[in-house]
C-alpha cells in the first residue's frame, strides 16, 4: 500500500521515466490505463514502469500532484485519446501506455498479515466485475486476489477503470494451478470458504476468527468442483430464492463486509 | 413478485400476446431486452405486454418453460440477433421486444410490507450499475427502487440484462421531485439513512429496527445537497481510507445485506 497520503507522491519520479517510447500502440507486454482515478494510482505506483501519458490539458490539471518536468508526456485532443482506448471507453482526457506489473508470487502474500482476507477467484472473466472486485479488495483491506493464469482477464484498461485505482494498490498473484495454491493457504493456517448458492451454512456464521480465505467462481457456473473440495466449507449469502445469484462483485464486497464486521 | 416457482408460466399467455407486429426496430415506448435470465424473465411477467421475440433454436430451448403456440416468434440466426442489440452484447440467443412496464406509484410501495427496505437512487444513471442493485433488490427482498425521472437511466437492455431478471421482480417507481418522494417515506414511517463516504456513523449502527429506506447517490459526486438534508442521517461503510468509495453496486448490495442481517 504505496501511497496512502502521499500528496506530492508523482514529483521527483524522472529517474524511472522512459522518454518518448510511446508509439500509439499498446504492444506485447504493456497497458494502457485510463480515466483519472487508474492513471492517477498508476503514476503513484512505485512498481509501475512508464512508458507515454497522452493527455488533454484538463486532464493534466485534474491529476493529484505534478508530473516531473521531462516525463513522456504528449498533449492530445479529445478525439485522438478516443482513437487510443477501447470504444466509448470514459478516458477523461488521461491515456496511459506503461508496462504490466511485476508478478507477484503467493508466499509473498502468506507471509504478510494474517488478518487481513485473501480473495480468490476461479474463473471470474469480466474485466468489470474483476476490477470491481478489485477496487472492494482495496476498501476492505483485503491482502491479495488470487487468480488462475488461464482463466483471469489480463491487467488492463477496463479492469484497470473498474478497479478506480485499486490496481495499483491491491497485490495480485496469478497462478497456474489454484488448487495447489489453495492448499498453499491451508498450511499458512488460512480457513478457506467458498462461496455457493446451493451451500447450507450461513457465510456469517461459517466465518472463523482467524485467517480467512473467500473464494467464488463464475457466475453461472460456480466454482469447479476441484475448487469446491478444496475449500473447508462452502457457505451462502442470505439471499431470496427468487434470485440464483448475486453479481459476482456484488457478492465479493458483502463477503469482504461480513469478514471487516466479524466480531462487531 | 409474480414468477416464484412458477416454472410453466410461459404457457397459455396467448390471450396477452401481439401476434408479428415486431418491426425489426425498437420503437418509442418499446423495449428491447436480451440474454436468457432477462427473456426469460420478461415472459413470465404478467405485467409485461410482448411485441416480438427473435431467437435461435438453442435460445428457445434455453427457455424454462414453452412458448404458446401463436406467440411472435421469429426464428434467426446468430447474426441476426447481433444487429439487434447493442455492439458486443451477450444475447445468448434470445431478443425480446416488448412494451416499457407500466408507471408505479409510490404510494403503492408505501403501502406494503414495511420490513422490507426501500432503495433510493439519486442519480445514478450507468445502466450496469442501476441492473446490479435491482439484482440485488430482489435478492434481499426490498420493496422498490426509487429514481428520479430525469436522473436515471430508461429500461432497456443493458439494464435488463445487467439486473438478471430482477427488473421483472423488483417494484421500479420513478418519480419526478425525489426530495418529495422522501417526504412521503418519512410520513409512511421509513427512516431514510443516505449512505455517504464522509459521514461519521457507521451505516450497522445506524440501522434502526423499523422500516428503513437506503438512499445512494451517484459515484463521484455523492447525493445532491438537498436529498442529503432529506435523509434522517447519513452514515458511512466501514472502508479504509485507501478508497474514496465503492463501487455504487456494490455499496447497496453491502446495505442490503446490512439491513437483511439487523438483529442477527
Amino acid at each position: 500500500m504505496a501511497n496512502r497520503g502521499e500528496k506530492k507522491k508523482l514529483r521527483g519520479r524522472a529517474a524511472r521515466m522512459q522518454g518518448g517510447r510511446g508509439s500509439g500502440r499498446a504492444t506485447q507486454g504493456h497497458v494502457r490505463l485510463w480515466g483519472r482515478h487508474a492513471v492517477e494510482a498508476a503514476l503513484k505506483n512505485p512498481r509501475r514502469e512508464f512508458r507515454k501519458l497522452w493527455a488533454t490539458h484538463e486532464g493534466v490539471e485534474s491529476l493529484d500532484g505534478e508530473l516531473p518536468e521531462n516525463f513522456p508526456l504528449e498533449y492530445a485532443g479529445v478525439q485522438d485519446l478516443e482513437r487510443l482506448v477501447a470504444r466509448d471507453a470514459p478516458h477523461q482526457g488521461l491515456v496511459l501506455e506503461c508496462e504490466a506489473l511485476d508478478d507477484l508470487h503467493i508466499t509473498d502474500v502468506l507471509s504478510g498479515d494474517p488478518t487481513r482476507p485473501i480473495v480468490v477467484l476461479d474463473q471470474v472473466t469480466d474485466p468489470h466485475n474483476v476490477g470491481a472486485i478489485l477496487r472492494s479488495a482495496a476498501a476492505f483491506n483485503a491482502a491479495a486476489i488470487i487468480t488462475q493464469d488461464r482463466h483471469a482477464p489480463p491487467e488492463g484498461g477496463v479492469l484497470a477503470k473498474s478497479a478506480s485505482g485499486a490496481l495499483e494498490l491491491v497485490p495480485w498473484v496469478r497462478v497456474v494451478n489454484l488448487a495447489r495454491a489453495l492448499e498453499d493457504m491451508a498450511e499458512a493456517g488460512y480457513w478457506r470458504i467458498g462461496l455457493a448458492g446451493e451451500a447450507e451454512e450461513d457465510f456469517a456464521s461459517a466465518l472463523p476468527a482467524g485467517p480467512v480465505a473467500i473464494v467464488l467462481g463464475a457466475e453461472g457456473d460456480g466454482m469447479r468442483q476441484n475448487i469446491a473440495a478444496h475449500c473447508d466449507n462452502l457457505a451462502r449469502l442470505p439471499i431470496s430464492n427468487l434470485m440464483e445469484s448475486l453479481n459476482v462483485s456484488n457478492a465479493a464486497a458483502i463477503a469482504l463486509y461480513a469478514v471487516a464486521m466479524r466480531g462487531s
